[in-house]
């Protein structure tokens, strides 16, 4: 029978009707059973079980035809909080946010992630405590965290794998050392992943396939297709920092190769290159300002570092034919700069049946991405019709 | 209530039930019963509607644990026939499979695509219409045609969309003129593309993530991720012939651009570049044929084209992050040249996470994969829940 069992979909339960419930419209009992079909005793006592797990509550009376107004009811995004977490090489960002990634409270804060795995994730545990506190919740009322840490992630198990920046995270067991803190489920990406995430949840939900980029220290991409991120058979897909620029085959990158894209058109090499020419820039942050103050130099390394981006851009459009590329990341912030040389490329690069509806964008969401991110991904999960069916069971 | 159908996730019927047994395992009423979690009245009246379809058989009888053994069920592919047409530039593959993709009936001829739609569409109707018959069956068995074309094709209409090699059938209506032939469904989709889903379906269905290259007379690829054929927002997801290969900046392609893929190692491109040195090669065919009668400037040129097919798929490795990557198309038949090169400079230029579990493998199914695939579509669409529901209403 267990060999059976794989191939079972799951009797349609309480949370599948949950799932219909989660655009925030208000349903009648009525319309719930002709949606699904279902009888209206099932779909009464579903609504009964929902109802008393807080996920739904009434939401006012619908227009009658006549007689008493049947009542409605609606998803309850406050019904539970989540907490998350949106790690950097040396900042930090988490907010606590609904069940529907409405950030509650939200903190930004300094952070040295290679002070390793229990270090950060003590302090995060401290700080995310405090956070739901000045939300008037408590950590009864999380449901689950998100995280996302700037290295590669193993998505079956959320330990980084081999991670660049922060070798003393190799194979750490995050989700095991968070959940010392809190009783809640813990999911783990990839940074770049969840930003993806993020802005495609908050920004652009109707677009099926979307490329985010992340322009800042390094240089990293997560894939939407047909409406899904997708990883990878490692975790490791949206990777393009190391693929080889065609302009530039001689410059050595961190990575041991030459002329990776990130070696030549991150925010930290055009901050080593301008300082080389004697400009006061030692980071894509410095580099962001040395643009808006109008430094004709530096805004002209912005704009080669974007058709630098464009050259590996152009080949990620031509294998991935999305619909839109989203360009985040701290340099994205240097105006029109960056986006103009990535555009010149990219359309002179790619075939014009990959082109002609293509959109090139700057992010909506900005610094929020990651933490938008990390609150849909913790959600997605707890919120899935077997999580609710057994959360209720 | 149209609005609210949107979302509505269709009631479990028999459709889904039929998901079940596709395995071609045999399963009884109560083992059907016990997987979906529906009443024994409910399998028996879906079992007794797939019974009238043929779709499913009786299997025999089962073990009993005491009284009389119970009888069981399984899918029947024998039910229906789909035909399966693989067209490229100067010849055609049909095929008669049933609905597991066994190939009943198989046909190669020459053709030129150049004809038109009309003709090459009557043809393909004739000569269809002829291979049904071979196999005793006939054309009111057909249940769906799937149909690979050696250009773009936008996926939702089934149109090709400006096909560089095929500009008489721009837009050309392909489902609608098959059928006027066929009273059955036709899915037409890039040839590429149908060569990946025939060679994971076949070969590697337990790879989630995989990337097909077809290296002929020109060069594509179709994408598998999380499991299934990804096609981009125009459905032009796979193009990497004219991506940019970083040593090549000089040659002209056909495209209009400079140093893409296509210009500088497809089959065509090696057979140029030998017949230029003096050697007796027109064609990818021409070229395999020299390298298996050991001629070194063959072989050398084959390996150095695989050596830039090799720059392209690193950076496809580092978007994508697939375990598999399976080599297809004609040059992939001039021994382990091409491979070799391929490998060569992957595992150089791919970050290590990247490629630690990654194979690099030729194709099983060869000149079948395209055939395959198309059958795959053909079936997948005909035998999805809501079609299986309708088909038995």
């Amino acid at each position: 029978m267990e060999e059976l069992l794989k191939f079972a979909p799951r009797p349609t339960g309480a949370g599948d009707m949950f799932q219909l419930l989660r655009d925030g419209q208000a349903r009648t009992r009525a319309d719930l059973a002709a949606i699904t079909g279902q009888a209206r005793s099932t779909i009464a006592a579903r609504i009964d079980l929902l109802m008393s797990s807080g996920l739904i509550a009434p939401a006012g009376e619908a227009s009658s035809t006549g007689g008493r107004p049947p009542v409605t009811f609606a998803f309850n995004p406050g019904a539970r909080v989540v907490l998350a977490v949106d790690l950097g090489a040396t900042h930090a960002r988490l907010a606590v946010t609904d069940l529907a990634s409405t950030v509650l409270a939200e903190v930004d804060a300094p952070l040295a992630i290679a002070d390793g795995p229990e270090r950060v994730l003590d302090w995060v545990a401290e700080t995310g405590e405090k956070l739901i506190a000045t939300t008037g919740r408590s950590t009864k009322d999380l449901v689950s965290v998100g995280v996302g840490l700037p290295g590669p992630v193993e998505h079956s198990t959320g330990h980084p794998i081999n991670p660049p920046i922060m070798p003393a995270w190799d194979g750490a067991d995050v989700p095991g050392l968070l959940s010392r803190h809190f009783d809640a489920a813990v999911l783990v990406d990839n940074d770049v992943n969840i930003m993806a995430l993020g802005e495609h949840r908050s920004a652009w939900p109707e677009v099926s396939d979307m490329l985010f980029v992340k322009v800042a220290t390094g240089i990293g991409s997560g894939i939407i297709a047909d409406g899904a991120l997708r990883r990878g058979a490692q975790g490791a897909a949206g990777d393009i920092g190391h693929i080889a620029v065609t302009s530039a085959r001689d410059i050595p990158c961190r990575c041991g190769n030459l002329g990776c894209l990130e070696a030549v058109a991150s925010g930290q090499a055009v901050a080593n290159a301008l300082s080389v020419g004697g400009l006061d820039a030692a980071s894509s942050a410095d580099v962001v300002a040395l643009v808006r103050t109008g430094d004709l130099t530096a805004s002209h390394a912005v704009r080669q570092a974007g058709r630098d981006i464009g050259s590996v851009l152009a080949a990620c459009v031509s294998l991935l034919n999305p619909s839109m590329i989203v360009i985040g990341g701290i340099l994205a912030e240097a105006g029109e700069h960056l986006i103009a040389g990535i555009r010149e490329i990219v359309y002179q690069r790619s075939l014009p049946l990959a082109t002609q509806h293509l959109r090139i964008v700057t992010s909506q969401t900005r610094g929020q991405a990651g933490v938008l991110g990390a609150s849909a991904l913790a959600i997605d999960h707890v919120l899935s019709p077997a999580a609710i069916d057994a959360l209720i069971a």
